[in-house]
């Protein structure tokens, strides 16, 4: 069994995720939480947004709607823009994302051909249908915007599910520089469901139909680009660049990289914030970590300077996005601006300016997965996944030996003891190998025992799951001896190890 | 002003929500939540998190889509029974809710009617076009669901966007219960969004296109509905039931209400602690607590006992629906094993069933506007929100009295130093009349100020909103002071009241 498949067999059958409507023909691209995988997404959505409105005071969350009206994507380009290339089977009419079937045949890089040039190829190659040898239509834009009918009136209302969570700050973007007293940067941040049309996705967690964006758009005067309040905390910090041109990985200084490679102070600043999160907050190994530069034919169309965050998923073979950070400017307010007719220009310490946007973008669904694939283990005795406290969806599990001689009552009492402070699952049945296993495959850190010893001196065993050694704690510091095993504490430290 | 406008205007000037899209043509039925109000929506959903899943330790949440295919509603009924009344006008086409048509014309309920007999009303009254005079057609069911177009595929697949959260509990269940080991009662819960294609949506948050819903499915043997576990902890709790007959509030204790109105254990537990949590979560005065019964004509297609929960809100005029606490019965899972073809039943205890469901079903945003009604105060001297910090979007303001002197500095290290524990905003601008004004209309419930002696002894005041009594706090207090301040200690037992 490959990577990918253990770790979806874990997942589906522990309540990571599954299919959606499984009972009925499910359809591709549509996948639900259960009850760990809620746990653990909303741990990941909790830290996003500590860590990232944390970084000013001036960052807030906002929320908007996945319905918007037409105008807001004629406004943001995206009804003109938002394509993807399709081509249609002539004999069996299926439709293939062009793109991705080129690539799938004549296994090369795409991402810089427009809809002729891959046409192009696909005569040149006599590329034909993958599911019935039929001839292939000439290539064309597909919108990958759902649309939805607003209301019961005849002539009725055009609207679509929002492809991004972006355009709700922008729509707000007055509203909210006022009720915050008119400073800049400000930023609006949303965590919200976003929608795209795939005309076939297969890639599991990383082409979906409806998926979560953790998007915060940082509103800034352009004139001040190139300054940044908390520079001095990043300057020397080394970025993982993977630029367009080199096709390596370099460590570049933020500070160097401001001077040798044009990259302003604030975009550099946010960069080296992106790569503290991954490294510092989720514990991503650094040789896993790179910002891929996109070149002008490939980043999209909003966007003045882009860098991809990815990193390096094993279960997908290689570097794969999980966000970005681009530089969209003024790109969207403009849009907005010029179609609705209200203007989008405010005064700012005395200065008449649209601000531009920077925009720090996370596909939470991405990032769920990715957790998944760097964190699993498989070694001769055992599955697990090596979460630390701050994203495994259950930190302590509570068991009794036995499911008898008032073992479970004392389990029972324990787990409410500790509840409070941590996120407890308890279990009462099975032996306590087969117990272990189980917590272990999701990847819980900290587990306790009480056998009939407790029930003498009020003591339990404590296991920790990447040695599975173990110490025995008396119950009444408990909180305080996994609040400490929480922060770094080996087992040695904090008792006498067992075995 | 009257109060509606008074809260709306705070709302939308301060950052609680506004209309979406409001630069182009705002559609009825959208909001945005700005910055404070997505604070306050986020609390009340973590509360609410908390409070439901925290009444048993198999209750949990999962998170599923909002895009389900056709076969889901056509199993769950929503195709066929999910309509509201719809005449429209011969002459300008516009469509109207029969219903509220009849109800504004001629002030009568018609929740109890069906097409027919609101089709009747019509002609007997000649009501006509409330816009341009003309006459109405036939009063028609008109499909509640907006509808979407999945994937590129010529003939393509039909999907809606869900109309409550309820189905992805549903279409979960079975991995669910073998992934949690087999137990019930087991509660899913989802807090995500729902959607519905009002005709004519006018009441403002208590009729959206786009809303959030948290709802809990409760999964249990209907054998053991009348055993319940915590009995003891409600069964003399009263209960403010409005009872279809005597169309009353009156106060019974749960043990009776399970005798004498024949309401089984297991929901009425689920009755009171619904209560519990209006009453001592958000403290919502008990006078404007009630639930009220649903009778046959008027309950949903899928509920067997049903009882809104509705709270006094002024300003829309009366007694409103909040959440409800729904006996579906096995609706919905043999609905879906019927037309799947996939079967329901489990083995639990030995004995094969298809579980029973008691869905408990909150309006987030019909309750954020409650809150801000209920707490809302207008006196003399000035307009606050009377928030519990449970519920306050920011719990703590910071000030310097002069934007000079170092108090700035001094006032930001404050907030520093006490933003790890509260929320915490601060200002820097304006007088400290109007800064209080701001954070009283805000509903903040404590304020700092620092001023010259800060500088000097280290000590800060400290404001309460409510009484606007003030102490002076030594910084270094202030972590405990506060705390201490939000669990009800009154400022005279923290300090010496300086006015």
């Amino acid at each position: 069994m490959d990577k990918s498949e253990s770790i979806l067999n874990i997942a589906m059958k522990r309540g990571f995720f599954f299919p959606t409507a499984e009972i009925y023909n499910a359809k591709a691209g549509f996948w639900t939480y259960g009850h760990l995988g809620t746990l653990m997404k909303r741990k990941f959505e909790d830290l996003w947004r500590e860590y990232f409105l944390g970084l000013d005071t001036n960052y807030f969350e906002i929320e908007g709607n996945n319905i918007l009206p037409r105008d807001v994507f004629i406004g943001s380009g995206h009804l003109k823009n938002f394509n993807d290339p399709m081509t249609e089977c002539k004999k069996c009419h299926f439709r293939f994302k062009a793109d991705q079937l080129i690539e799938d045949d004549l296994n090369l890089s795409t991402s810089v051909l427009d809809e002729k040039q891959l046409d192009e190829l696909i005569r040149e190659n006599k590329l034909k249908c993958p599911r019935c040898k039929g001839e292939l239509n000439e290539v064309k834009k597909f919108n990958m915007m759902f649309d939805v009918k607003i209301g019961a009136v005849s002539n009725e209302d055009i609207a679509y599910l929002s492809p991004e969570t972006a355009q709700n700050a922008f729509l707000s973007f007055k509203r909210e520089y006022f009720a915050l007293r008119e400073k800049l940067p400000m930023g609006l941040a949303v965590i919200g469901k976003a929608f795209r049309n795939e005309i076939s996705p297969r890639q599991g967690f990383f082409r979906l139909r409806e998926f979560t964006q953790a998007e915060l758009q940082i509103f800034f005067d352009p004139d001040r680009i190139d300054e940044c309040d908390d520079w001095n905390e990043v300057k020397t910090y080394k970025l993982r660049l993977f630029l367009a041109k080199s096709q390596k990985i370099d460590e570049i200084r933020c500070d160097d990289a401001t001077k040798k490679l044009n990259i302003p102070k604030f975009y550099a600043y946010h960069l080296a914030k992106i790569q503290q999160f991954y490294l510092d907050n989720l514990e991503i190994p650094k040789e896993k970590f790179r910002f891929r530069e996109l070149d002008e034919n490939e980043r999209a169309f909003y966007n003045k300077i882009h860098f991809d965050i990815e990193i390096y998923i094993e279960s997908l073979g290689g570097f794969k996005e999980v966000a970005g950070c681009h530089y969209r400017a003024n790109h969207d307010l403009e849009g907005h601006a010029k179609l609705s007719g209200e203007k989008m220009e405010i005064i700012n310490n005395n200065k008449k300016l649209v601000p531009h946007v920077l925009e720090l973008s996370f596909g939470v669904d991405r990032n769920i997965w990715m957790l998944l694939d760097v964190f699993f283990v498989q070694d001769k005795e055992r599955t697990y996944f090596r979460f630390n406290n701050k994203i495994a969806p259950i930190e302590v599990s509570v068991f009794p030996l036995l499911n008898k001689d008032g073992l479970p009552e004392k389990a029972n009492e324990i787990y409410e003891s500790i509840k409070k402070n941590f996120v407890v699952s308890s279990d009462y049945s099975g032996s306590i190998g087969r117990m272990y296993r189980r917590v272990d495959e999701i990847g819980v850190p900290a587990m306790i025992t009480v056998d009939h010893t407790t029930l003498e001196d009020n003591t339990v065993t404590l296991r920790n799951r990447d040695d599975m050694k173990q110490i025995r704690v008396k119950v009444k510091d408990l909180n305080s001896v996994l609040a400490k095993f929480f922060k770094g504490q080996t087992l040695d430290k904090l008792g006498k190890v067992i075995n």
